[in-house]
C-alpha cells in the first residue's frame, strides 16, 4: 500500500519536483512560517550563495531614486545562515494582519521562495504571498462560509467588434434561487487585467466574507479587462504567451468607456440582474478609477454608486475621443441626477494625491456631494483591498 | 500625456517590478524566444553566477537513481555568457510542437525564468511554460475561436458532509441557448486538484478548439478534486496557504468514489445536462484513472464512456471500503451492460505499464471489449493532453 502511494507520488513529481528533491537533498523547508506571535520566519536553502535578502511590503519602505523622482520601494532584510545551514530571517516584530507579498534576492537576483507555491502575478512580475489573519485581513482569507462562483466569461462587444474576457463573481446561493441581483462593476489599473481584482484584490474572498456576515448585499461582481487592444489577460488570447508590460496602448483613449454599455448589456442578458441604475455600481483603482469617473458621467443613468480608488484623475485634452470632452457639463448632468453614492478614496502618500485633491476641489466648488476616505500609504494593493471592504457595504442600500 | 502613462505604469509597478528594474538596470530580456525555425533561446541575467543551466521536458531525459530504482528525469543544458553578458542557450534542434515546461538552475538552485511570467504549479513545484504551435499542440493554444466559460464552483456533498470545489467548463454557446449538453467528468492524479486539468491539461483550450473544428461534441466538462480530506486546491480552503504535498491522505480509500454521485446530482441539478448514461463520460489520469475505473464499475448505469489514462490499477485488498470488494463481479455487471466506450491509454515507459498490461489481460480473459491506445514515454502531462485529444472526439457518438 505504502509502495503504491510512494510510486504514484514519485510519478506525479517526476516532471516537477524530482530534480528539485535531487538537488536539495529532499529537505522539507517551511517558509514563510507565521509564528505564534505573528512574527514571520523566512528560510531558504542556498549553500553557495554569498548573500540572501528578503524584500517585501511587510518591511519599511526605502526611498529609491528614479527618473521621475524619489519613490518608495519595498525594503529589504538580510537572511543569515542558521544552525542547519539554511538562510533564515525572522521579522523583528509581529506583523499586522494583512496579505503580504515578498521575494528573495539571492546574490542580488530576484528569486521567488521555492518553498512557497503561493504566488501572484502583478503586471509583469511575480511575488510570493502570505497572510497574517485577523482584523480586516480576515476578509481576505478563504473562510468557512458559503462561497460564490468565480467564472472566466467571454462576452461579445459589438462596439469593438471583438470578444473579450471578464471575471464574473456570482454570490453563494445564486445557482439555487430565482432571485435577481444588483451588479458591481470593478475595474483594474494600468498593466492589470480581468484577473487582477480576483487575485491581488481578493475580491471573491472579500465578497464571500462580507455577504456571509450580512455586511454587504449579495451581488454579482463583474471584473472587466480595461485594455481594449487585448481581448484577455496575458496568455489567454490567441497571441499566445506574450510577456505583459505596463504600457498597453489605447487603454485611456475613450474606447474602453464607449464599449462599456456592451458589458452591461451582456451581463443583464446573461445573468439574473436587477437591470436599473439603483442596482448598478462601478468602481476601479488608478486607471480603473479614471474609467469609472468617465463611464459614470458618460452614462449618467447607468450607475447609482461610483467609487474612485486612487483614481488617475487627469485632463485628457490631447485625446480626440468625445468621452473626454465637456467634462464639466457631463458632471453637472450626473450630479443633477443625484447618484446614491460618489465615493473617493486615496492614500495620503499616493502620487495621485494632488490630482485627487484638485478634483475634490472642483466637486466642492460645484456643491456636488461625495464621500471621501483617506488612508495612509500610497498606490498599493493593500489600500485597494481596504477600499473594497469600505465601499462594498455601502452599495445598494438606497432602496 | 506620455508622463501620465509613465507615472501610472510606475505606480502599477512599484510594489512588484520596481525593485527588479532597479536591480537589473531595466534590461528587457526576451526569454524564452521561439525562433523562426522552432529552435528556442533561453536568456538569463545573472552577472554573479558561476553556472546556469536550463532543465525541462524539451531536453532528452536523464536517468536518475532513486530509492525506488532508476527513473527518467528532465535533462539539463548549459547556458553560456553571450556578448551582452547574458547567459544564453539555444536548443540544438527545432522543437516539436508541444507545451513545454522548464526552469533554470543557477549555481545548482532551481529558479524560474524571471523574464517569463507564464508558470504553472504542478503539485508542489512551479515551472515556466512555453508552447511551440503546430500539429497536436494547436489544440493546446488559445485560438481565435468561440471560448467556453471556466468556473470555480462549490458543490455540496451530503455524503462527505462538506462543500467542495470543482472546475466546470461550459462550451461556447451554453449561455445563449436552451440546449441540454452531455457531461464529461475529468479527474486528476495524485497531488493534483480541481485546477490540474484546466491548467496543466489545457482542457478548456482543447475542448474549445475541438468543438470549434467540429471534432468533438459540445459538452460540459467537470473537473473535480479527488482529495476528499481537502475541500479545494491549496490556498483555496479555510486552512489558508498550506504548502501542497503529493501524499494526501484518504485519496484512494473509497470515499471519493462513494461521494461521486453527489457531484453528478449537483451537476444535473445546476446545469442543462442530458442526465442519462449515454450522455455521461468519466476519465482520469493516474489516480484519476483508478477513480474512473472504480466509480464506473460501482455505478454501472452512470457512465457510458470510460477513459483510463495511465491509470493506477492496483488491488486494494488492504482497504476496507466496499468499493474495492468484488471487483470481478462488478466489472462483469458493468461490461454486461455494454458501455459505449472503455478506453485505456498508457505510455510504454510508464511505471504503471505492467499493471495496465495485467488489467488488459484480465479484460481480455473475460472478453470485455475495450479500446487500447499506447504512446511513447511515461507518466507525464504531455501524454495526458494527447489522451484527452484522442478521447474527447469519441464521446457521445453513440446516439
Amino acid at each position: 500500500m505504502r509502495k503504491l502511494f510512494t510510486l504514484l507520488a514519485l510519478g506525479a513529481g517526476i516532471a516537477g519536483c524530482y530534480a528539485q528533491q535531487a538537488l536539495w537533498g529532499g529537505s522539507q523547508i517551511v517558509s514563510p512560517e507565521v509564528n505564534a506571535d505573528n512574527t514571520v520566519t523566512f528560510r531558504f536553502a542556498a549553500p553557495g550563495a554569498q548573500a540572501v535578502q528578503v524584500t517585501g511590503d511587510f518591511l519599511p519602505t526605502q526611498k529609491v531614486q528614479t527618473p521621475f523622482g524619489e519613490v518608495d520601494a519595498p525594503g529589504t532584510a538580510e537572511l543569515v545562515r542558521n544552525a542547519d545551514g539554511l538562510w533564515e530571517y525572522t521579522t523583528a516584530a509581529a506583523l499586522a494582519p494583512e496579505l503580504y507579498s515578498y521575494t528573495f534576492l539571492v546574490d542580488g537576483l530576484r528569486m521567488p521562495d521555492p518553498a512557497n507555491v503561493f504566488q501572484i502575478r502583478d503586471v509583469n512580475s511575480i511575488t510570493n504571498v502570505f497572510l497574517i489573519p485577523g482584523e480586516r485581513a480576515d476578509y481576505y482569507r478563504v473562510a468557512d462560509v458559503p462561497h460564490g462562483t468565480v467564472s472566466k466569461v467571454w462576452y461579445d462587444s459589438p462596439t469593438l467588434g471583438t470578444k473579450r474576457r471578464m471575471t464574473v463573481y456570482t454570490p453563494a446561493g445564486y445557482e439555487d434561487s430565482d432571485r435577481a441581483y444588483p451588479v458591481f462593476y470593478l475595474l483594474h489599473g494600468m498593466g492589470g487585467d480581468e484577473n487582477a481584482w480576483s487575485e491581488l484584490g481578493r475580491a471573491a474572498q472579500i465578497l464571500d466574507n462580507m455577504i456571509a456576515r450580512g455586511e454587504a448585499e449579495p451581488m454579482i461582481v463583474v471584473m472587466t479587462n480595461g485594455n481594449v487592444d487585448t481581448e484577455a489577460a496575458p496568455g489567454e488570447t490567441s497571441q499566445g504567451f506574450v510577456q505583459p508590460t505596463t504600457a498597453l496602448p489605447h487603454t485611456m483613449e475613450g474606447t474602453f468607456e464607449t464599449h462599456f454599455p456592451d458589458v452591461v448589456s451582456y451581463v443583464d442578458k446573461h445573468y439574473r440582474t436587477i437591470p436599473d441604475k439603483a442596482h448598478r455600481a462601478i468602481a476601479g483603482l488608478s486607471m480603473g478609477g479614471f474609467h469609472s469617473l468617465m463611464i459614470s458621467k458618460e452614462y449618467p443613468d447607468m450607475f447609482d454608486y461610483v467609487g474612485l480608488y486612487s483614481a488617475a484623475i487627469l485632463p485628457r485634452d490631447g485625446v480626440e475621443s468625445p468621452v473626454y470632452q465637456n467634462l464639466d457639463e457631463k458632471l453637472k448632468v450626473q450630479f443633477d441626477k443625484q447618484p446614491a453614492l460618489y465615493w473617493i478614496a486615496i492614500g495620503n502618500a499616493d502620487f495621485l494625491y494632488e490630482a485627487n485633491k484638485a478634483y475634490r476641489a472642483k466637486l466642492d466648488e460645484n456643491h456636488y456631494p461625495y464621500v471621501y476616505f483617506e488612508t495612509p500609504e500610497g498606490h498599493i494593493w493593500k489600500n485597494w483591498r481596504i477600499y473594497l471592504t469600505e465601499f462594498a457595504p455601502q452599495l445598494f442600500k438606497k432602496n
